[in-house]
């Protein structure tokens, strides 16, 4: 049997190769020659013009990929996997940060040019929602673990997620919006979970829960979270993922005093390509050794 | 035996004074009638002024005790015992959010109106410096061990603390600046701790520390660190607690991109009675019981 072959890019990544090679496997620079393809610093589009005729098994480099079905070239015969819960704890970190943030009115603080008083509140045995405890989902729970909070958790199955007080099915979300001091959007962007948070939902918020979006923009219906915001519906919001995005210039987000932006940053760059590595390290050695793939994308499920 | 009778006040406390009860003390509105005091919600000055002929103890209501020291009524022949420790839990939240708000570079995100690149840094396998391990200190470590934060504390023992890599002496304060990304002040507030960190401190930490007080602005030379953070000789500062406080408008610290000002919020009001009513309660039960009290002020060391 010959070492398999697996094609790196369309960008050089030294990092990536090594990941490859020490697994056990071979690097080709042509596509054609290979069975797999680690896909990186290219876009569907690019990838669409690629021979892949022999190609079983295709990593992407990013955790969601509603870009890559919009384009059309995820199809029936190829395995394709994503980096879904490579990067989840450093994703977690920003969430927890967001949360602190909120708790601790750390929007209006940082905008402040005098000493004034402040009302607190506290991540400490507080009940804080998940909608959608994936990957990342679950790596905040370990963050929140030390706060006592009392996690509620919502998956598509609802089998339960270790450490989360309830885990329920997304017919819940009513009842978990209503209950929770802190929301953590982690949901995957699909036709399904598009506004998933809108007005209906933003109004059983509690007026103190803050609302956090590690996930994708398009979960939330931004107009009606500008409206919500406005109006004291909510606390406020740490959005690391927006709708549209980039968020425009001159946008009512930018200069609401309880939102705050992080612009997509919550995958520190320099931790990036580590992070993918290791994902593709263990994959190409579940692939050799013909083990189930981390990360394998769900044509019907969307993700 | 007659029940011991307690003073509460000068300011009345429903939730203190059943503190006191419940604890099987009885309160009596007349310090000249009591063994003991909870002092809430009065000066050092207005102590001064109270019959306290028969008190043997005396509860305060702050965990920092610099400005009973400084005006002289802490005596021999009476147990004082502070906060120190009740809000522990509290701070190190303050202490945390301040420090991911670092390493996610909140505070510039905060105030940005544009959507920007940035280069975030992360918690996760860093080594954090808790300049004086005390209950503040010590209260942090648990909500870092999530990251796998290599903690380097300090204390005036070197006794090992629980959950750090190394404990050492305040001698080896130089040691602990050059290797840590993130740098927690926590020690309290007495002569000898005035300005432990300035310009020779500053210069030695790293450029992309991150530096942060949640214990006493007296601590940090001020006006080394406007000019450290000028400079860029470290990444920035979290500041619960600064010298002069209120921090004055139009104090360079407030305009400063890559520092992060909290006005004395870390403990949130609504927390505040409650953190201190149970610390009330336990040293009401240990006074009963001839036990040993939580928070003692030892009069030579100053806290």
């Amino acid at each position: 049997m010959t070492t398999p072959r697996i094609y790196v890019g369309p960008k050089a990544s030294p990092e990536l190769t090594e990941a490859v090679t020490t697994a056990g496997a071979t690097v080709t620079d042509n596509p054609g020659d290979a069975t797999a393809i680690v896909w990186f610093g290219g876009s569907p589009q690019d990838f669409a013009g690629v021979d892949h005729e022999g190609i079983r098994w295709v990593q992407l480099q990013s955790a969601g990929v509603e870009g890559w079905f919009a384009s059309g070239v995820l199809v029936e015969g190829k395995v394709f996997t994503s980096a879904a819960g490579s990067y989840a704890e450093t994703v977690a970190e920003q969430a927890l940060a967001l949360l602190l943030a909120g708790a601790r009115k750390l929007p209006e603080l940082a905008r402040a040019r005098t000493w004034t008083r402040v009302s607190s509140g506290s991540l400490f045995d507080s009940t804080v929602g998940i909608v959608g405890a994936g990957g990342i989902g679950r790596a905040i729970i370990p963050l929140l673990t030390p706060f006592r909070a009392r996690i509620l958790a919502i998956t598509r199955s609802g089998t339960p997620v270790p450490g989360a007080a309830q885990t329920v099915t997304p017919d819940r979300l009513d009842d978990v919006l209503r209950e929770s001091a802190f929301v953590v959007i982690g949901a995957p962007a699909t036709p399904d979970t598009r506004h998933l948070i809108g007005r209906h939902e933003l109004a059983l918020m509690r007026p103190d829960a803050w609302l956090v979006n590690i996930a994708r923009g398009s979960l939330i219906d931004t107009d009606a979270l500008v409206d919500a915001l406005r109006a004291g519906d909510i606390g406020g919001a740490g959005l690391d993922v927006t709708d549209p995005e980039p968020l425009p210039d001159g946008h009512p987000l930018w200069t609401e005093p309880r939102a705050l932006i992080t612009p997509h940053s919550a995958n520190p760059d320099y931790l990036l390509v580590p992070q993918l590595a290791r994902r593709v390290h263990d994959n190409v050695r579940h692939y050799l050794a013909d083990e189930p793939l981390e990360g394998i994308i769900d044509l019907t499920r969307g993700y």
